[in-house]
């Protein structure tokens, strides 16, 4: 041991001091830098030869900070099976990508390997699991920390040390094309999901109200991994749903639902800065957001990552790159990503425009984090060959359940199950046999063992004694006359007994599309309309699929709808010429199977709508928690209210509620409710309890989901579901813009409702 | 003269001191009420027997706050030609209330007497102008403040102490019924007016930094009238555009858009709260605004009035009535309107809720309003008759010319101005042969004579040479089979040489219909989609207007397509379908001929846009001013951007921008700019100077309107138009949320832009 920065038993702080004492001014903005695309690393194919791009860059900043995407694989990297890193020799590629790190830099500094991981991750043979929107639907946090659990396993023994998850963003507006990233609108719903994200992915790798700085590092856990969580903040609330929009929000309505979802990032290794202002500041410049409120108020440890390009897009707001650079450096961005904006720190030092403390601070927190995950001391992977395919065997087996869990039924005549009886099933529509329209967007190229995972090839797996065919009936998106399509698919299922119409939208990507710097899509595909920049004006179903269905339904056999979208499409028309109407959103690699097993009956849909689903944009904004005014609801020509309120969802079976009680006690309400399965089948049911505060000088919300538990019940069984409501989670920011917590609570669960005063 | 209040040589603090200190509590509870519907004053149509409630109501204050509505005729009081009040009489029936009302006050208090006067006065034979989204589109202050002054000597005739009248309100929703009440969406358009408005109205009543408190009485100004501008604030932000729905801006959003509107009620009489929150605070209890915004940072010196039935609306909050009369007696509303909680202020003070200090402050305003107003001198008129005539006539006139200048052409092929040669002219439409459909919300019954100057008749009137010919064509929001009119129309048609088609919507109530508490309609009809309460989803044209337009193109026959309407309703197809498109919005009773003129070419529009006219409802908002974030401007499906920019619009001749001069002073800019007018019609023309700031650490916005100019011009005239910018103009809030001046400005003028410094 040659400094006291290799020496394992001091703290992470101490070992930052003096690591950073030794280091260059260049070394520094080396650290703080994430700027060249992983996938351009090697010169070839073998992943032997590094470029001398990557070279040089690495030769510029004495080392490197981190390297996003090493192993991405999808159309905008151009990497695919052909030419990218399989998931086995990832390690291998990881380890040469360090060594030469290592050995490039005077302090042997190694680099963060980030990948993006937002349902899984977007490199070849990751597990992909159902996007954000149908996971908030499963309301099952348990679920998502297991997921998560395996997700970090896969990429540590991939070498990544860094994932990229969205958990932050809400569907304010669904024309959102980044919608399915959401689990929904609910901050409470996110921020608990956001929780079992760090939960699962980190463990105790940080933990709160324990300063890891002050900690040595712990080497006794094997490959930690941390985990960014995505965006901050407030991305969603996107004047008219356009992708990185302005923000007009005001600090009361960002307080309240905000703050929860802020709140959830505290121990996670990292948190993205998000593209957007906040009524008119952005994010990568906002010191309040990113220090005060980030770090003093909620105790967040971790480093503060830019999105994508977004300090060059500070343009808008300064004149130089250097001043971008000092403005984000003095509000708490510490580390790049593709911009050329950090690249020019040394001038913005020169420049007298920040002070090299601020780099510092920075370039030790990106240390800090490479100490915490012991990556000065255990740098290099072994091959890990057995465990990694065990990893994703696991991950596959839980994915099923995931997509399950995702199904949310929204109408139901009788007609599902189906009948395992000899019959003639007709799947139809452009969502029921492509595996890559069920996926989302951030989604790796797939191997072919797992194409044949669409819904018609899975149901035809699942009803053995049924005959199962299959037209496309049209595109997605495609306007142009469809009619061939269409008449075969009136072909195919005029013979049926029962038809299963896959419709919705699509985030798939191709190899043949446009992208931005920052790997957003910018060009146009007919099966393609959701996902990053993809926002739509229309809820309605796009291209001709409401003709196929209203040519299909006079056919009069019965319909099954299966929604396949990263967004609430309209469906008035599908709910009224559908027998069931059942919504996968896009439900992931198992998705085909959690459909069939749904339409089956092997699955007990049990998914609730996240978010209160509009009847089209014009009615918008829809979500259930805006305050309590004596608005006018509804519109001269139509309804304001939703089409399906948020909770929504059916079962096979059916779940009654009596018997609320809450129990005041000196800080929190104990508040119980009985449950009873009263239907023929087992099945799960997400018990949701609201809650309407009363207090202040502000009008409250409608509602604003406190809690809620998932159950298992078996027919006719009754639980007694208990939840424990800290009052502190009753708070809201008053008029004179304190927070405070309300004089009175009314507990809302299913239909049923009790007042009780708070004992403050 | 008995004490010193009746002292004419007092300032008026003194006497309102010296008044106060001799009311009772009850009486002062009396001066800050405006509860009873003033139509029901009277127990006989004559007016001569006060109701008995009425006389109570006196009596439990002591005297009168202020009367609501006394000569208000309109479908929701019931009151028209038969029943109500001529305006020739109605000096007699003031002065009976104002003698009841003092002889039962102990101190000879008068009340006030306020009337609903938008657009012009809501009494029988009151002069009905074009509703502000038309006079916006004017873009002329100047003849704004000469219809004032005509309104307001109206008004003065007739015994009307107090104009209410919208001035603050923007369409930033045009979903919002209420739009039609909008100057447009443009924040300094919209102050200028205002400001217009009060300097019509009031004269030099109030002048800037100069109490009228600290001075005596003026008694030697005739007639003097006072306006409470409405509504404060930001109530066309409601989410959705839902009518007093919530409203979540942001600070810097609110400071930089609703300061100047803020502003321009600096020497208005008064000043209407707004039903809506900000933020989650509702106006009417909000400190900060209603107290440190209006009168510390702008000055105001009048009264703050409720909204009606605001008040007790704030059950949203309180959870009992003296409560809400605490909270907004606090805030700083100073008179009631219609509600039950001001009438609660003895409990409010019993229960300690408010200090009697606070009702003094209150009661003392709305006192020194009826000192300033001159009415403890002169609380009674004599006949006007004469002089009523003539300022009917005068604004007759000038009504016309304010129709005229709101009308904006926005697509002519070259068939605008029509021939006055002999020719057949079909005038078809909805909104073509109904006077009340030209004249949008808050109308009075209108008299006989008035209600043949429709379209259709002022057409046939003009074109002495045509044979005009008319068909109904279709309702306006019907939407059951039409083919009937339709096919009338047809007919009609089928042998003209060229259609006038009236197209568009109407806030025409009828006396069928019902109304809530606070006059707004509840009730539907087929020929009313606009104004209070009736907000509409979707921006298509109602009923079976398309279907109508869709038919008559078939014929093969130049259509001229005139939009009647409150909001801007989806053109796309109108604008395919026809030669000439021009937006009349509600025109008003002058709006029949200013049509038939402008068609004629005796008019030669002028009107431009004082709204992003958007494509349809999908992609709200538009409005031009957003904050140019680095977002993905277009939809998948349609464009993000409208279908008329802000300041579209055509006119006869062409006008064309040179030479675009920006001298730098020490606090000012001088902005020149060559317009010539190279068409062959004289014509008028707003200039519009937009600015783009550049600053600070927020993202700035687009562009904003500074100034605006509008001139005449002979054929092939030139003129110079010069315009003087101080700078402190160029105002924004940065991210610390002060407020500063910018850097750098571009100015822009048509397709002219110079970026300069400021000399700050």
């Amino acid at each position: 041991m040659q400094y006291p920065y290799q020496d394992t038993k001091l703290t992470i702080r101490q070992r930052v001091t003096d690591l950073l004492s030794r280091m260059s001014t260049q070394e520094k903005i080396g650290q703080v830098n994430q700027n060249r695309y992983g996938w351009e690393t090697f010169a070839d194919e073998k992943r032997e030869q590094l470029t001398d791009d990557f070279k040089q860059h690495v030769a510029w900043g004495g080392g490197l900070g981190a390297l996003y995407g090493l192993f991405r694989a999808d159309p905008w990297s151009k990497v695919n099976f052909e030419n990218g890193v399989a998931a086995q020799d990832s390690w291998r590629v990881a380890n040469r990508v360090q060594k030469y790190v290592i050995e490039q830099s005077r302090w042997g500094i190694p680099t963060l390997i980030v990948e993006e991981c937002p349902h899984g991750h977007q490199g070849l043979d990751g597990i992909s699991y159902p996007t954000n929107i149908g996971r908030g639907n499963a309301f099952n946090t348990t679920l998502m920390k297991q997921s998560a659990q395996l997700m970090a396993q896969e990429l540590a023994l991939k070498g990544v040390n860094l994932a990229l998850v969205s958990t932050l963003d809400l569907v304010k507006d669904p024309r959102w094309g980044r919608s399915e990233e959401c689990f929904g609108e609910d901050p409470i719903l996110a921020a608990r999901m956001s929780q079992a994200v760090v939960d699962g992915f980190q463990g105790d790798l940080i933990q709160s109200n324990h300063s890891f700085w002050d900690q040595p590092v712990n080497l006794a856990t094997e490959k930690p991994i941390g985990v960014v969580l995505k965006h901050c903040i407030a991305q969603g609330e996107a004047l008219g749903g356009h992708n990185s929009g302005t923000v007009t929000l005001g600090n009361r309505e960002y307080s309240d639902i905000y703050q929860p979802l802020l709140q959830s990032v505290q121990n996670a290794a990292g948190v993205m800065a998000a593209y957007n202002d906040v009524d008119g500041v952005p994010c990568h410049i906002n010191q309040d957001l990113l220090t005060r409120q980030l770090r003093e108020q909620v105790g967040f440890q971790g480093i503060v990552m830019a999105d994508g390009t977004a300090l060059d897009r500070l343009s808008d707001v300064f004149e130089t790159q250097p001043q971008a650079a000092a403005a984000a450096l003095t509000a708490g961005v510490d580390l790049s990503l593709w911009d050329q904006t950090y690249m020019q720190l040394d001038q913005a030092l020169a420049q007298d425009l920040v002070s090299e403390s601020l780099l510092d601070r920075a370039a030790g927190r990106v240390l800090a984090l490479k100490f915490l995950l012991g990556l000065f001391e255990r740098p290099y992977l072994t091959d890990p060959a057995s465990e990694l395919a065990e990893v994703l065997q696991q991950a596959d087996t839980l994915n099923l359940q995931v997509a399950q869990e995702s199904m949310t039924l929204l109408k139901n005549n009788g007609l599902l199950p189906l009948t395992q009886a000899k019959q003639k099933i007709a799947v139809i529509g452009p969502n029921a046999n492509d595996v890559y329209h069920l996926l989302g967007d951030y989604t790796a190229a797939q191997s072919p063992t797992r194409l044949t995972a669409t819904i018609y090839q899975q149901i035809k797996h699942t009803f053995k004694n049924a005959e199962v065919v299959y037209a496309q009936g049209c595109e997605v998106r495609q306007t142009e006359q469809q009619t061939e399509l269409i008449d075969q698919a009136i072909a195919v299922a005029q013979e049926a007994d029962v038809i299963v119409l896959a419709l919705g939208g699509s985030s798939a990507r191709n190899f043949e599309m446009q992208f931005l710097k920052n790997g957003a899509v910018s060009s146009k595909g007919i099966n393609m309309d959701s996902g990053e920049n993809v926002d739509v004006a229309d809820l309605t179903l796009g291209g001709q699929q409401l003709t196929l269905l209203k040519r299909l339904s006079q056919l009069k056999k019965p319909i099954v709808s299966v929604l396949i979208q990263g967004r609430p499409y309209d469906l008035t028309e599908v709910t009224a010429l559908s027998d069931a109407v059942l919504v996968g959103w896009f439900p992931g690699q198992q998705g085909g199977q959690a459909i069939a097993n749904t339409l089956s009956g092997l699955n007990n849909p049990s998914g609730k709508l996240s978010l209160s689903y509009p009847r089209n944009t014009q009615q918008l904004p829809v979500y259930y928690y805006q305050r309590d005014a004596a608005k006018q609801d509804d519109y001269y020509d139509q309804s304001g209210g939703p089409l399906y309120p948020f909770g929504a969802g059916i079962s096979y079976s059916q779940f009654d509620y009596s018997d609320l009680q809450v129990k005041t006690d000196v800080d929190k309400l104990i508040v119980t409710v009985k449950v009873k399965n009263n239907g023929q089948y087992a099945g799960q049911e997400s018990t949701l309890l609201f809650v309407k505060l009363t207090g202040g000088f502000v009008i409250q919300r409608l509602k604003l989901l406190k809690d809620f538990q998932k159950n298992g019940f078996e027919p006719d069984e009754q639980k007694t579901v208990t939840f424990i409501l800290p009052n502190e989670v009753f708070k809201y920011m008053d008029m004179d813009q304190a927070v405070k917590t309300a004089q009175r609570v009314t507990i809302m669960i299913a239909d049923l409702k009790v007042e009780v005063p708070l004992s403050i």
